[in-house]
């Protein structure tokens, strides 16, 4: 991120000052934003960067303890430079959060620069993941920096200390957003299609009661439970996987159109972003922790790799944006698009569909069998009804509030979930776009086609309350759906294990015993125990001082 | 479970011999019936213990890789003996599982015995959790023990090989059963609520955006969708405490009747706590992980403790009983009851709504605006129609199907769902049954009051789907239930951080830097990363090694 962020805020000139430097690593840089005290509201933070128009200097400070710069990948031990935002006071004035260039280290001896104090935060969630990061926290007191190292793009402070605003638009920072936000969409994927590979593998070689006569016992794949766990998140990893190719395309329209200063689908690209990398990254966390329990008591060995695929994503729900708070950006844009519907203003992309209010408002779910539910159109336009009902619903609640700001506060638990409905709806619909496509290999589109089906009736099911609470659908066409899912899971079924295949990891990227290709899991496992060093001992150590004096009672008893 | 094992199946000459040896620590028993193979399905695991009359012995032994002891806890290092499940075969023919204790260890030297292979499993999830204990695993080389090491209170085998059951009822085992489970109820309550206690202080304390005018920002615990978060889960850590009173109670119950061989409350007892263990151990976890969330990004330093309470909380979702397969469980004895209905056996204990079964299929809700939702008796009654209902709705499905087992097997994702509907009318009714009796303290009640309604009307609006779809409720009448909820969170709030304390966990027992009584969260936090090792030294091992070369250009490029 310290790259991106010279990039986007760093003039031409800073450009080919610093970029060259971190690429040749001859500087080590990080993205030092996050604060102890701030992390969601980038605005408040406290970190200073006051002009010096004396000696042309900024000086960064840390004023309170709360303004410690924490969390920073790389901060702690390695970096000798980061992107430090501060607020820029110039000429007794706060003009707000900017970024700064700043040493943080000695490039000779690696020591901390006079008026740097740095380390690293401690010990984080799981065995491995992010605990080999030094996430860092930084403090400074009055560092100077030469003032052509606050990054001058977008507006810059003169010699005399004056502050002014540059002709580059501001929108252009969108645009990274943009970028940062699809990555994580599609290693959301990533993460999740690894944990549902070693899920749909081990359940195909586990099998558990069932044995009629000492016959095998069943597969645990084969339960109708295992399947109504596990197949939506193996849908879900594809789903995923095509919503996150779309945004890939969406990052290079908006960029083009920004370069023509062209913003119309600006904030439409920016709450799609956002809601998508708070509802992927939210459900995968989710999902890999459920591909974890759905392997049993094995699941739990770290040899299975899902602890630490757990614990290396999780935290992608809250970088980057909190998803709570990313969500709350999405009902407001909902909202906003949702009061411009009456005046005639049409909404665009993403968005396209609430322009249909009038017929969504009051249109009736046609399905009459299981079988109907397979017709995709049924699908979109009742993912549309749920999605635009529960919008205009919150408006109307909103509405209703004496102060709008007070209404949005009230209702925001209401807001996230129109929200969720609303990005569900993008999801299901680019989903739906891909399988309409033309796809190569025999059979292929069938199969893409149930896992399609089987993500949207999925859904349906697990939010079904939304549906009938807006009138989208009736019970009767919401157990139809539920019985069409369960003759999907029998579909799914034969070609599970190639499907997820199908994401061609290898062995050593799944860092699976469970989840092996071959599936010779018992042995693995077996022999991924041996190698826990405790096992280097068959009397262990500790034996004679602890074991075995109170074995044989010589332990000294108090004598009080 | 070594010492429970004994009392529950071993004769009163067994007790009496290695009970003290136990208790007074001259032996380290552990509980060996988890195989590399087998896990819920008890009856499949492959250790045999086959008896040879020539010498009055059990040969035990381990014929497969799968039948290899795994998981036992204190197994692989420590125990020196153990309660080893193994199909007992004699005079030719299997009798099924049977506990046999089995010394592992010279009581001289600690070395496992001749034939018996020993070692840990290796590393769990978490950076602690499990991590401390030795799970292991255990094989067996035809290892001889004396036939009176056979656990035989329930059944014996003579000195010429005769298998002979005892007089003893079987049934005696389920209050055991009932005991381990009603513990880890109790358990997920304490979870629960020190999750619940450190993110509701530290959200009183963080403070993020709201601020107008250089003013303070807003406590993120004000925040709604925070509130609508946080405050289900507070409730849920007082319904949990409430229900694993009750459950207490049942066992001293159950045991009370089986010692007069009453067994007519034992099924209904068994699937109640079966279903209650289930629920709450799934809830709690991911409501520790919420947690977490709910702290934002210092939840996931260790020193927030939260990753800990996770890695150390989650297993109890997968060991005594799979979360799934007992509530399945609970599913077949609802069908059960169910089906006889009809022939007018009436049901009992927290089955005894069923027996209304003409008024529930038919009754409507009577809630007219949101206030009504704080009358106890609609809450109730919305609970018993939702779960009837989807109890005779499953079983109606399944009396379609051509075999009743195969209609089991297809509808058993809607047996989850009709089981954990039953769960949570118990959690409520007891919950209800609470807060009606005599609390001391003033104004507690109140609170309490408020607490139950939460839980309530939460439950019912995240399942809002099964109450429209079972038509318990019209969406009017599940609106009306949000709305409140909305309320309630309001009147939660003042008193949210009471509702915690009154939990009285010290801080060292939370171990949480963000969950500290005195609110001093920051210097906390600040404090605790410089004790990381890390922060030893300025300049980092490994930076002459690696770092400096890298800056420096020095490392040696590749020829090839």
């Amino acid at each position: 991120m310290f790259v991106p962020a010279i990039k986007g805020q760093g003039t031409e000139e800073q450009q080919k000052k610093w970029l060259p430097l971190a690429y040749k690593f001859q500087i080590i840089g990080c993205y030092a934003q996050t604060e102890l005290g701030h992390g969601s509201n980038v605005q408040g933070l406290e970190t200073t960067a006051t002009f010096d128009p004396m000696t042309d200097e900024f000086v960064i400070h840390s004023p309170t303890l709360t303004s410690s710069k924490w969390w920073p990948g790389g901060l702690g031990k390695a970096s000798t430079h980061a992107v430090v935002y501060a607020r820029l006071i110039t000429e007794g004035k706060d003009y707000g959060i900017h970024g700064f260039i700043v040493q943080l280290r000695s490039l000779e001896d690696h020591s901390p620069l006079p008026g740097v104090t740095l380390g690293d935060i401690g010990g984080k969630f799981g065995s491995g993941a992010y605990n080999s990061m030094d996430n860092g926290v930084l403090r400074f007191d009055h560092v100077r920096i030469p003032r052509d190292q606050m990054l001058m793009r977008l507006s810059q402070v003169t010699r005399e200390g004056k502050y002014v605003q540059s002709d580059v638009p501001k929108q252009l920072l969108y645009g990274t957003m943009v970028y940062v936000r699809q990555s994580i969409v599609a290693d959301a994927s990533k993460a999740l299609s690894r944990a549902v590979c070693i899920a749909v593998r081990y359940s195909a070689i586990r099998k558990q009661f069932g044995s009629q006569d000492g016959g095998p016992e069943t597969q645990v794949l084969n339960y109708r439970t295992q399947q109504s766990r596990l197949f939506p998140l193996l849908a879900s990893a594809y789903a995923f996987r095509f919503v996150g190719d779309w945004l890939n395309w969406l990052y290079t329209d908006v960029t083009q159109k920004l370069e023509v200063k062209d913003y119309s689908t600006l904030q439409e690209a920016h709450a799609c972003t956002a809601g998508l990398k708070a509802v992927t990254t939210s459900a995968t966390a989710d999902a890999i922790e459920e591909c974890r329990k759905l392997c049993g008591g094995h699941g739990y060995l770290n040899s299975s790799g899902l602890p630490e695929l757990f614990a290396v994503y999780v935290p992608a729900c809250t970088y980057e944006g909190d998803n709570v708070v990313l969500l709350l950006q999405v009902a407001r844009i909902l909202m906003k698009t949702v009061s411009q519907l009456t005046s005639g203003k049409q909404p665009v992309g993403t968005m396209a569909y609430m322009g249909k209010v009038q017929h969504l408002m009051q249109s009736k779910c046609a399905v009459k069998t299981a079988e109907d539910w397979l017709n995709p159109a049924f699908i979109q336009e009742a993912f549309e009804a749920r999605a635009l009902r529960m919008a205009v619903n919150c408006a109307q609640n909103i509405g209703q509030a004496s102060n709008q700001e007070e209404g949005f506060y009230e209702r925001s638990p209401d807001l996230l979930e129109a929200a969720v409905a609303h990005i569900q709806l993008i999801i299901v619909t680019k989903f739906i776009e891909k399988v309409h496509q033309d796809i190569p290999g025999h059979g292929v589109k069938e199969q893409l086609q149930n896992l399609c089906n089987v993500y949207a009736l999925y859904t349906l099911h697990k939010h079904l309350g939304d549906f009938l609470a807006t009138g989208s659908l009736t019970p009767k066409q919401g157990a139809l759906a539920n019985e069409q899912l369960g003759k999907l899971y029998a579909q799914v079924r034969p070609n599970a294990v190639a499907l997820v295949d199908a994401f061609n990891y290898t062995d050593h990227y799944l860092g699976s015993v469970l989840g092996r290709y071959d599936g010779n899991v018992y042995p693995a496992l077996y022999e991924e125990a041996w190698k826990d060093p405790l096992n280097e001992t068959v009397v262990p150590e500790g034996y004679h001082e602890y074991l075995r004096p109170l074995l044989k009672q010589q332990l000294k008893l108090s004598r009080l």
